[in-house]
């Protein structure tokens, strides 16, 4: 038989292209250093022979705790491109979580950012033992034991360390989701799951009429690379060859400076950081000028992204979530739409979006029926692709729900468009069942949000013997406490109108000073449904 | 067990994404045919379902010999889609490889244009039995016997046909090359490579800086869909949902006028087929303006790719071969070279280029060893990548030689720059070893073809006691006739500059009226060898 070789798709020929394309481009860190795609590559194979002299067990799972680093860049390479699983620990996790998390994905060794190390210590005698310590940054080890210095382990690696061919469907990465019920759950995907989701990315961004990321973009992720590899825009950087910036930890003048200093033109956020950053640009109209911006996590308010856009952000929504890689949808304009006033532009900017290349969606029934595509009928979006968590890690029953019928189960609820673009109207376990019919908490949200006595408000379903649930509103009321009267006569116009069903209006609402939020930033109703179910 | 869908890397899925986003985009024909992209996808929906009714055995043969036409898009998707494999034969290829490739390949089905059926009933006694016929375009059968008409058997087909799940190892395509020695050998291609090689197109002109492919090009092909897939570029031009327009049989004058009643944007053809165009447009310089254009099949001239630039055509060079898919290399230039005036750029353009992402190429002495990337020692090109043939069909020695040492070799000798720029010199087979160094006939053509007293040259290799081999120069003299002391003076120049060893002045100049070509086009330097060698 002829030697064919069988091309593999894994992470170093993503590595290998964009070395191949990089020329003068260069990977900076907020901490000022400065390097060649060369300079990169020759340490991320330091990296892997650093790894290798370990002599881990073939899979071993290596922890990183850090802020976005170019050192966690080298991570996404060289812990899968050596065999081993990169497990990105969630640094926002409470003590309980993150001692289930690492016990449950049974790190080997952790890298830890020594900023970042007293959140480790002060649960280390809970964690499993034997691991071994790496540390990274300035400072002392904040309570853990001694370890190894990162650069001092990088610079006794072989610069030209040969790493091993691995099959494509290698693990390669691990994280937690932690929703808002039960316990974190571990999603994980295969180098080719990275690479694929890399390639439809590259397709995608490659042809769009805006909001497009090619060779003569700079790169600054402004999500964290903990969660869903920063949405898998580092492995499509480092594929373009693009100049890279990494901010460290968040801190708004930091990054305002980072992206002037640099010429940041590609980022990609929730919109709370959005928020943050304009709110420090203040009156510097210009300070965003020319950024290309994703909009992920949670839902992109249309007055904020019309702010974005007079501060001439081209921004529009992307949507996915931990289990599906996470790109499913971009809500990327045609040129039609484009041609449109900004006014118009900005009802499509914050949909949900169109499936990107080989993302299929449907949006069904309970019974996994397919509803009309006309904007109206709600479902719930299931999906497959070639970059979805094969299931959860160790867990059976949750893994056979999320696949149940052959499609995985985003627990999405949305409307599809004659014109194939998605929008989301709810989260399956935020609707009201009520009456046989469901009524979406986050429309009723959107309604009370406006109204001057409301700083905030979240609606959550409460029991209710006769309708098996009912609609509540937690609201953060303004100055002039709570008035019930006036909010449900606010739903009522809604209801004249025709946009809420006449028993979509709450019988209930409650005050409350501050929302409850979850480990990433969401307001957390399962907190809210506890405390009010009664 | 969860249901996880393991998502196979098939074509259904480039269809769906370019149904996903074609919004008014259609595909149209030189016969005046214009479907859109939903009306395109229930035709291959009716052809699966045709092919289906047929009853066929697995992975069941389907030979089609037509022009470029919209059906040989359907026959893209459909054949493969279905399970069979589609073999597009070669409408050049002499009756005798007609009868070796169709016997060789084991048709089962023969979908045939009436205007090409003359050849097959030529050679009809001489082809296995018991193959089906299906007749495509107006006219009669041209000598074969009765068969199906394609649009009557697309008619009685399901559009709602369901195909069958697959797997991304699915053998999709299969054609002949013919090189310049031997029979011709059988290349194959799964729908996984067929897949990957669309996204790795997507990817690198998705991020071009220039010679982009993008959702609002029209595409037309002008290389024949018989020879690998049109370049692979209707695939991706049907992924990105792009209104295509098929020119069927090549004719200067309506291919002018579909360019211009199409505004098509987008092509890619060999040498010959450009300066045919240019000609036909004659004084008309705008006739080509816009087009952004690939060239390859053969080393595109400085002169022409400058008179193309001076008509407005954005053009660049591709490189590959059957074998590899095929494309390998594109000489896109970097935004710095392209800031460079047009004579500079041209040097760049005409060049084989940098390679596509996930190709990795090497060039390397006879014992495997890589050259130096000096831009000028020579080597020969081995490459790997996702999309390369397995093997030649029930060939086995000569796979073994193609994938020697696990890299497929391509038999082209080439130049490394260190800037990661490709520069084919010369073919393996054609490159004359004279005295153990490597004189290139190319280069030996390139200098030779300025002289006034040469309309069209070759150089071969021919056997030589002393030096194993020595140059020999065919020329096709201008009116003046052969003068070889002053053709001989013109290649002194060259040893005087250093572009030339002093031995690589050939001592023998033969005249021909003509030089002979292959059924592709190119100069057929085995028949001039056979010729000459005595």
């Amino acid at each position: 038989m002829a030697q064919t070789f069988a091309f593999p798709l894994t992470l170093n020929h993503v590595l290998e292209t964009g070395l191949a394309r990089a020329g003068a481009h260069r990977i900076h860190g907020a901490d000022g250093t400065s390097r060649s795609y060369p300079e990169f590559a020759a340490r991320v194979a330091r990296f892997g022979a650093a790894l290798a002299g370990m002599g881990l067990r073939p899979g071993a799972v290596i922890g990183m705790l850090d802020f976005d680093t170019p050192a966690y860049l080298e991570a996404f390479f060289a812990v899968p491109m050596s065999g081993a699983v990169l497990h990105t620990i969630n640094l926002r996790l409470s003590p309980e979580q993150l001692v289930y998390t690492i016990n449950h994905a049974e790190d080997d060794v952790l890298i830890v950012n020594r900023a970042l190390a007293p959140l480790l210590a002060a649960v280390w005698d809970e964690l499993r033992p034997g691991m071994q310590l790496v540390f990274l940054g300035e400072g002392d080890t904040g309570g853990l034991p001694d370890g190894i210095d990162f650069e001092d382990w990088l610079a006794a690696g072989d610069p030209a360390h040969v790493f091993p061919d691995l099959p494509e469907d290698s693990e390669a990465t691990l994280f937690y989701t932690t929703g808002t019920t039960g316990l974190p759950k571990g999603v994980h995907f295969t180098q080719r799951q990275l690479v694929l989701h890399t390639f439809a990315l590259a397709a995608v961004f490659g042809s769009a009429p805006h909001g497009s990321f090619g060779p003569s973009d700079v790169y600054l992720p402004l999500t964290p690379m903990f969660h869903v590899h920063a949405w898998g825009l580092p492995y499509l950087a480092t594929m373009l060859g693009v100049t890279q910036v990494y901010p460290g930890r968040f801190q708004p003048d930091v990054t305002l400076g980072l992206l002037r200093t640099h010429g940041v033109t590609f980022t990609h956020c929730v919109p709370t950081i959005l928020q943050m950053l304009m709110q420090e640009a203040g009156e510097d109209r210009t300070a965003l000028q020319g950024l290309k911006m994703i909009i992920g996590g949670s839902a992109l308010p249309q007055t904020l992204a019309r702010a974005a856009m007079d501060r001439g952000v081209d921004i529009f929504t992307g949507y996915g979530m931990s289990e599906t890689g996470p790109v499913l949808t971009l809500a990327l304009l045609t040129p039609e739409e484009l041609a449109r006033p900004v006014e118009e532009q900005v009802t499509r900017r914050v949909l949900t979006g169109r499936t990107i290349p080989f993302v299929s969606i449907r949006v069904v029934t309970p019974e996994m029926e397919d509803v009309p595509h006309d904007g109206k009928t709600a479902g719930e979006v299931v999906v497959r692709a070639p970059w979805l968590t094969a299931d959860y890690l160790k867990n059976a029953e949750a893994s056979e729900d999320l696949w149940a019928g052959g499609w995985l189960h985003t627990g999405d609820i949305a409307v599809m468009h004659a014109d194939g673009m998605l929008q989301i109207t709810d989260r399956l376990k935020d609707v009201i069942k009520t009456g046989g019919e469901w009524v979406s908490s986050l429309a009723l949200e959107d309604m009370l949000r406006p109204h001057p006595s409301v700083r905030d408000v979240a609606v959550v379903a409460v029991p209710d013997a006769k309708w098996g649930e009912r609609p509540l509103a937690v609201v953060v009321p303004s100055e002039g406490g709570l008035d019930v009267a006036a909010l449900k006569a606010e739903l009522q116009k809604h209801v004249d109108k025709g946009d809420l069903p006449r028993f979509g209006i709450p019988e209930r609402f409650e005050a409350i000073d501050d929302l409850p939020k979850t480990s990433v930033g969401k307001i957390d109703k399962k907190v809210l449904r506890a405390r009010f179910a009664a």
